[in-house]
């Protein structure tokens, strides 16, 4: 199966695609979605929806993971990422995938065993367990780790 | 010119469209969108985006003039409302209408010329301003305040 995680973020959104078949588990593609310098706020969100589509409509994922906020942020941060996830929400629905939510806590210790694991220590991980060429950058990492810890909630809801 | 006012909300969505020509105002529609009971979020946040794309379609608004949130409230209910903004916002872009917030308590003051004034006393002076036949629900109400503070500011900045 296919899976789309998303790190949503009004400046960065990361987003990634994994593929799982029994114990055998690699990226298909990855990326970020930034804003541009300058950019108002309804376009980037029409940016981010259609970039979001765009990857659905090409890799075709069974399922959508994305992160949860993360409270312990400052509110108005919270509030501005909130509003992606929105986005995002509507993507999932208008694409007909199902989306999950996963804690930052759940993904870390999903991807590297530990939930106050660094970017960096996420990064590894994730490229190792994916067997990429090179570190993803941070988002897209994020957004890979996210649709990682998806697929290990598959398998231990299978077994 | 037209202002449609938005109250963001999962469980309610208020919408109001208002008319003001020199120092006439009217109301030209409201309603409230609601969240059906066990209705998946996603599938709320669609009828919300769908609903308001009909809006705009049928009403053709100059602007988008929506709530901000109030950042006293509980935090969990502050990300679900900002869930919503981001969807009423992408819904402004993909209808190519202008959006402008204003904070609850730019809102009271503009209808109720008292910033802490309670939903009730919004309701009847929106009531009066607008000429309505009836009260109308609240959080139709609410969004129809926030297109009447709406046409207040852009008074203050034509005069």
């Amino acid at each position: 199966m296919r899976i789309l995680g998303v790190d949503p973020g009004t400046n960065i959104t990361g987003y990634g695609v994994i593929e799982k078949e029994r114990d055998r588990i690699a990226g298909v593609v990855y990326g970020e979605i930034k804003r541009v310098k300058g950019e108002i706020l309804s376009k980037c969100l029409a940016r981010i929806y259609d970039n979001l589509m765009e990857v659905v409509k090409s890799s075709t994922p069974d399922a959508i993971a994305m992160e949860d906020v993360f409270y312990g942020k400052n509110v108005k941060s919270l509030v501005k990422q909130a509003q992606v996830r929105g986005v995002v929400i509507l993507a999932s629905f208008h694409s007909s995938v199902p989306i999950y939510d996963y804690t930052p806590l759940e993904v870390k210790k999903a991807v590297v065993g530990y939930g106050r694991a660094e970017k960096r220590q996420v990064q590894q991980m994730v490229k190792a367990i994916l067997n990429l060429s090179e570190l993803p950058p941070v988002d897209a990492s994020d957004a890979l780790a996210i649709a990682i810890c998806h697929s290990n909630f598959l398998k231990a809801v299978a077994t």
